[in-house]
């Protein structure tokens, strides 16, 4: 397994001297005479290769038009597999100068979590739209500098969260504007995998590490799609099983959260058990999904009677 | 509705003169010509009067054969109901003299938690062995001396949770006994009903009231005999969504636990809504139930396709 740790602090080292350029809004952007927008993945990891890439060859709107890599090996491989042009094919020193192609509309941001600030940051100043992986980014702060830069330079952003986009996510969020099953008492949500590696970029706190910011993000963003608010308290504990490997970030973080309406939620992040379920309480009834964040197969069922199972599969 | 905390204060200011008489283990318990042992109930209250009472015209080793109750109207009706002799009919003042009855093997007691010490304690004293409601008293100290009465007096101590003789129940326990999911990692659970009530004794403070106390044992004991382990650490968080009514005690609770083995539990407690659900995650599968302590119809699923549905039924 390659090392990721030390092929990203490579990468950071290696950036350091780029200087970030303002570009104006890119005039090749959203020309009207073009069927499809040009995405460029940065960063090719597994999510990148399994799901990302095979996606974009069933997609009706944008195609893969572009990659950014600090690995050769990579990039021929990708070259070869997926007919990307020399021109469109970029690493993290040359990256910046990708604002003056106009095969890619789009950057996204497929890096670990402490990269995705700068990289979203020198997208948008490239005139592209961006693209960000969940979790954001590390800190509040680098968010909302994330959203100046794409607000300046009139470019869209958006977090490659997708579950408001499954079926069945949108059925139980429907039940919340019908106000199907009336005031939202309790979400219960667990989410996690156990993570046998012993060293990667996500237990490494720098790199936005721990199971709260990678698996967290579906409970948390569970309760805010299910409830529509935002939580005015929150409580967490973290635990580990395996101190040795979890010594910087958390394995498993239980968390609460306290809603304006009164609604509560009770949810778990792990690293270290396959976990994946959410389970509403409301005044009038329940509905529930197990699992509600996979990459298929969303299932589950509500007290009226719905069965929520639209077999909806990605084709790999 | 009768008011029952003034009831149970004037109760209690009645009892203040009585003192505690130790009696030796009564020559009549367990008489070995009985076919049945004798139970009477302390407190007539909705569930001995909806639950307990039903059940013991069930019940193949027990019978009802005495109430306790400070309310005359409630004794004559029980008396004609269930055909209970005047002899074994006390109130709260007579209670003691309940150690010369033959007839009274067991004590239940179904008293506000705040009455379960004294009533036990005394009952003990009385020679009988003592069934007592959950949750089994209000301090650790106070179930500490309910033990020690029973002990000195040579009598059984029981406290009335149930859910580990119910089938379904037995079967996960069973899971655990026989590592059928390998380690437990996380346990979530939730039991609740909206108590619509405005003035009730689980409402006081003194009286050993809040949610926690009432419906928090479920998913408390769940997580015990899940895991079969006593937790090593506790968080929880407390909240009320009617501050007019929960002004002295919890309406809801959320509690987590961490367990010697590494498992986790995150659990809900609730006087504010309608809710019983439990789901255990392993490292090799799952199981769960929902409902997971109803008084009938315990259900459920595991991933090894077993269905947990007895469909055990309390005729009433």
């Amino acid at each position: 397994m390659e090392n990721r740790r030390s092929f990203v602090k490579k990468s950071l080292i290696g950036m350091a001297g780029i200087s970030l350029s303002a570009n104006a809004l890119s005039p090749y952007l959203l020309a009207k005479n073009k069927k499809k927008l040009g995405v460029a993945l940065v960063g090719l990891g597994y999510y990148s290769t399994d799901l990302l890439a095979p996606a974009l060859q069933l997609t009706n709107s944008c195609y893969l038009s572009g990659i950014v890599t600090g690995t050769p090996e990579k990039a021929e491989k990708w070259k070869r597999k997926y007919n990307i042009p020399d021109n469109n094919i970029y690493n993290y020193q040359n990256f910046d100068s990708i604002a003056n192609n106009p095969d890619i509309d789009i950057v996204y941001v497929v890096l670990p979590t402490s990269m995705h600030a700068e990289f979203t940051i020198r997208a948008a100043n490239a005139g592209k739209h961006v693209w960000c992986e969940k979790p954001m980014a590390v800190t509040e702060l680098e968010c909302q500098k994330m959203i100046n830069a794409c607000n300046e330079n009139k470019v869209k952003l958006s977090i490659g969260y997708r579950m408001q986009h499954e079926p069945n996510t949108r059925k139980i969020i429907n039940y919340r504007n019908n106000n199907t099953f009336g005031a939202i008492n309790l979400v219960q949500s667990a989410a996690g995998y156990y993570d046998g590696r012993t060293d990667h970029w996500k237990f490494d706190k720098e790199m936005g590490g721990g199971a709260m910011y990678d698996m967290g993000v579906y409970p948390l963003n569970a309760c805010r799609y299910v409830t529509g608010e935002e939580p005015i308290s929150v409580m967490a504990q973290q635990f580990t099983n395996r101190p040795d490997i979890f010594n910087e970030v958390d394995e498993t973080t239980l968390f609460q959260l306290e809603f304006p309406s009164g609604a509560l939620a009770n949810c778990s992040a792990s690293f270290g058990m396959k976990v994946n379920n959410l389970q509403v309480t409301c005044t009038n009834g329940w509905y529930k999904l197990n699992p509600f964040q996979a990459y298929s197969g969303i299932r589950g069922s509500a007290s009226n009677g719905d069965i929520l199972d639209d077999k909806i599969r990605i084709k790999q």
